[in-house]
C-alpha cells in the first residue's frame, strides 16, 4: 500500500485533516477537552484499553463499544510481524482488521524493539534486532516506523522513539533523549498521511534538565500532539508526578497530552491531575486475567477463598454486565477453574472502571471540584487497602 | 437445602409440574416437537450446548441467547467438586449461578465417574471413586446423584446410569444394562422434586437385544422422557445409527428423546431422521478452541496459511456475529497468536451454525421435506471434505 509523501515543514504543528482538540474546561491543572478524529470523538480525559496484537485480550469490538472506550492502541512491532503489515492494509487497515469503527492509536514499536530480546545493535539511523517471534534480525528507523505505521493506517501514530527508565544513567537517558529528538524530526520528514496525527514522545527519565531539553527540542520540530513517555517503568512515585508537573508548564496547554503506560486508577487520578488528557495501559486486561478486579475501593483477587461463598457483586457500584449479572462466588469459581469466561468478564469489569473514572474526572473538573474528586479517590483507595 | 421428597411410583410417566411435550410434525421418522419447561420453551430438534462447569466456554450467557440457544447443559460431577453443590445451592440453584435464564440440563456424574480417572470400584449400590480435582475419594450412588442434581436445581435431570461403550464385551455391556436399570429405579425413587424433569438413559451399546431389554426395562419404570446414552463413543457409524433405529421403534412416540453426545452436523442430521429430539456435545465450542470452524460445506481449520490473507467471513451464509464482523484472516491471526477472542468468535459461530441446523431440520420437517433437507446437507459435507 503505497502512502502520498507531503510530509510537513519543521515548525508546523497544525492538526491534519479532520482532527481538532479542544481543552473545554480548566481545574487546577486537570482539563477536560475533546479530541475529534476521522473515526470520532473522544471526549478527555481518558483510559484507551491496549489492543496489542489488534485486539484487546478476550474482548469483542462491540462489548468495548458497550462498557464506553472510545479509542483502541494497537501496536506497530507486534502487527509488522504479526499478521504482517501487508495484510492489514489489504484490510483497508486496522479499523476494517479489527472490526473497531472508531479511533485507533498504533504504538511505533520503539519500546518493544528495547524492551523485547537482548541482542539490539544501536545505529545511527536506527534499531538492528532481533523479532521475539522467530529471531529474525530487522532493522527499525524512524522512516520505517512511518512506513509501517501509515501502512497499519491508525488515527494517531507515535514517533519511533527510545525508552529511557529515570533508573538508567544519566548518561544513558541523555544518550536517549538526543536519539529521540533526532529521529522525531525524522518521523515528522517521513510521515505523510494528512489523515493522520503524529505524536511527538518527550523523553528524559525524572531528570528535569533532561526532560526540558526533550520538550524543548520537540517543541522546535513541532507537533500537534505530545506524548510523554518513559515513566511508569520502575522510578518513584514521587518523581514521576514531578516529572508530570514538569510537563504540564512546558508543553502547550492547548495540545493533546499523552501518558503513555498508566492504568491503575490512583496513577490515573494523579497525572489527570497534572494535565494530562489521555493515557493507556495493559493493567485492567493482564489483572483481569489473574483474576484480579478493580472496584471502587481498591483490588479484590478472586483467588481469595473469602469470596467463596460471596453474594455480592465485584462492585455495588458498578453498572457493567459482569456486576449486574454475576457473584463473587460465580467469578471466583470460574476463575480457579481457568475458564476462558474468568478474563473476559474480569477485562469488561476492569475497563469500564477505568472508563468511569475518567469520566467522572471529567465531570468534577467540568463542576470546578476536581480536587475534592481525587482526594474521595485516594481516600477509598486507602481504605480498600489497594 | 433441603428438596421435599415425594417419589413417584413406578410406571408413572406424567410430565412434572410446569412442563409438556408434544411432537408437533412428524416427516418419515424425523420429528419437529415443543418441550415446554417451568425456565421457557425449546422448539426440537435442538441443540444443547455443554456448560460443563456452569460456563458454556468461553461465552457469556447473553451471546448464548443471541445465538439461538434454548437450553444449555451442565455437569453434576464437576460442579459437585468445584464450586460445590452447596455453593450453587445458596445461589438458589444453577439458573442464577451461571446467569442463565432459560431451560437447564445436568448430566449425573455417571459418565464421569466411568471415563476420569482409573481407581474406580463397582459396588452394588454405587460407585467408589477418586476425584479428579484432588484425588480424594467419594462414592456416587442413585441416590447421591439425585440430591445433588436436585440440590443444583435444573430443569432437567439425568437418571445415574453406567455408560458402556460399544466396544467392550457383550459381558461388560450386559452387566452395564443390569446395574443402568436397578439405579434407574432407585433413582426414580429417591427422586423428588416436581419441578424437575427426570430421564432415563437406555443403555446396551450397538447389540439389539442388550438395547431391547434396557429399554423395556426403563419402560417398566416409566419416565416422562428418555435419553439414548452408550453411543457415539468409538461404535461404528452405520452401528450406531442402526441402533438409534431401532430406539426410534422402541421407545414411546409421545416422549422426548434426548441422544447424549453428537455435535457433528452430519450426526446431528443422521439422528435427527431417526427419530432423536434432542442432543448435546462439546464438539463445536472445543473444535473452537483448536481453531476449527464448521461451515456450511464443512470443517475450516484456520491455522491452514490458506487463509492468511483470505478477505471472506467464516461462512457467507452465516448470520453470527463473528460473520458479520471479521474476516477469515483476521481469526487466523487471533487463532495463531491464541487470542481469546479466536474461541470467543469460533465458538460463537459454530454453535450458531448447530441451532441454525437444527431449526432448518425443523422447518424442514414441518414442510414434509426432511429428507432433501439431510440430502443436501449430505452433499454439501461431502463437497467439502468433512
Amino acid at each position: 500500500m503505497s502512502t502520498a509523501k507531503t510530509a510537513r515543514a519543521v515548525g508546523d504543528t497544525a492538526m491534519p485533516d479532520g482532527f481538532s482538540f479542544a481543552v473545554e474546561a480548566v481545574d487546577g491543572r486537570a482539563r477536560a477537552g475533546q479530541l475529534l478524529t476521522p473515526h470520532g470523538e473522544v471526549e478527555t480525559p481518558c483510559f484507551m484499553p491496549v489492543g496489542t496484537k489488534a485486539t484487546v485480550k478476550a474482548l469483542a469490538p462491540r462489548l468495548l463499544e458497550e462498557l464506553g472506550a472510545r479509542i483502541l492502541l494497537a501496536n506497530a512491532y507486534h502487527l509488522f510481524f504479526r499478521p504482517g503489515t501487508e495484510i492489514v492494509a489489504a484490510h483497508g487497515g486496522l479499523h476494517r482488521f479489527m472490526g473497531w469503527p472508531g479511533p485507533i492509536l498504533t504504538d511505533s514499536g520503539g519500546f518493544q524493539v528495547f524492551s523485547l530480546g537482548d541482542t539490539r545493535v544501536l545505529r545511527d539511523d536506527g534499531v538492528e534486532f532481533a523479532s521475539v517471534y522467530d529471531g529474525s534480525r530487522h532493522v527499525f528507523t524512524p522512516q520505517r516506523a512511518m512506513a509501517i505505521q501509515q501502512d497499519l493506517g491508525a488515527d494517531i501514530v507515535m514517533c519511533f522513539d527510545e525508552c529511557a527508565p529515570g533508573t538508567l544513567t544519566r548518561e544513558c537517558i541523555a544518550a536517549a533523549v538526543e536519539r529521540t529528538t533526532r529521529w522525531a524530526a525524522a518521523c515528522k520528514e517521513a510521515h505523510g498521511r494528512r489523515d493522520q496525527l503524529l505524536v511527538g514522545i518527550v523523553q528524559g527519565g525524572v531528570d528535569e534538565e533532561l526532560r526540558r531539553r526533550s520538550a524543548a527540542e520537540l517543541l522546535d520540530i513541532g507537533f500537534a500532539a505530545y506524548a510523554i513517555g518513559g515513566l511508569s517503568v520502575g522510578e518513584r512515585g514521587e518523581e514521576m508526578l514531578a516529572t508530570v508537573a514538569l510537563l504540564d508548564e512546558l508543553l502547550p496547554a492547548g495540545k493533546l497530552r499523552y501518558f503513555m503506560g498508566i492504568g491503575d486508577p490512583l496513577g490515573i487520578v494523579d497525572v489527570v491531575g497534572r494535565g494530562v488528557d489521555v493515557f493507556d495501559c495493559v493493567l485492567p486486561t493482564r489483572l483481569a486475567r489473574t483474576g484480579t478486579a478493580f472496584t471502587a475501593d481498591g483490588r479484590l483477587n478472586l483467588r481469595n477463598a473469602a469470596f467463596a461463598a460471596d453474594m455480592r457483586p465485584l462492585d455495588s457500584e458498578c453498572d457493567c454486565y459482569c456486576c449486574r449479572h454475576f457473584t463473587r462466588a460465580y467469578l471466583r469459581h470460574l476463575v480457579n477453574q481457568k475458564e476462558m469466561l474468568a478474563a473476559e468478564l474480569l477485562s469488561l469489569h476492569n475497563l469500564r472502571v477505568l472508563v468511569r473514572l475518567a469520566g467522572a474526572a471529567r465531570a468534577s473538573i467540568k463542576a470546578g471540584r476536581f480536587d475534592a474528586f481525587a482526594e474521595d479517590i485516594h481516600v477509598r483507595f486507602a481504605a480498600g487497602g489497594q
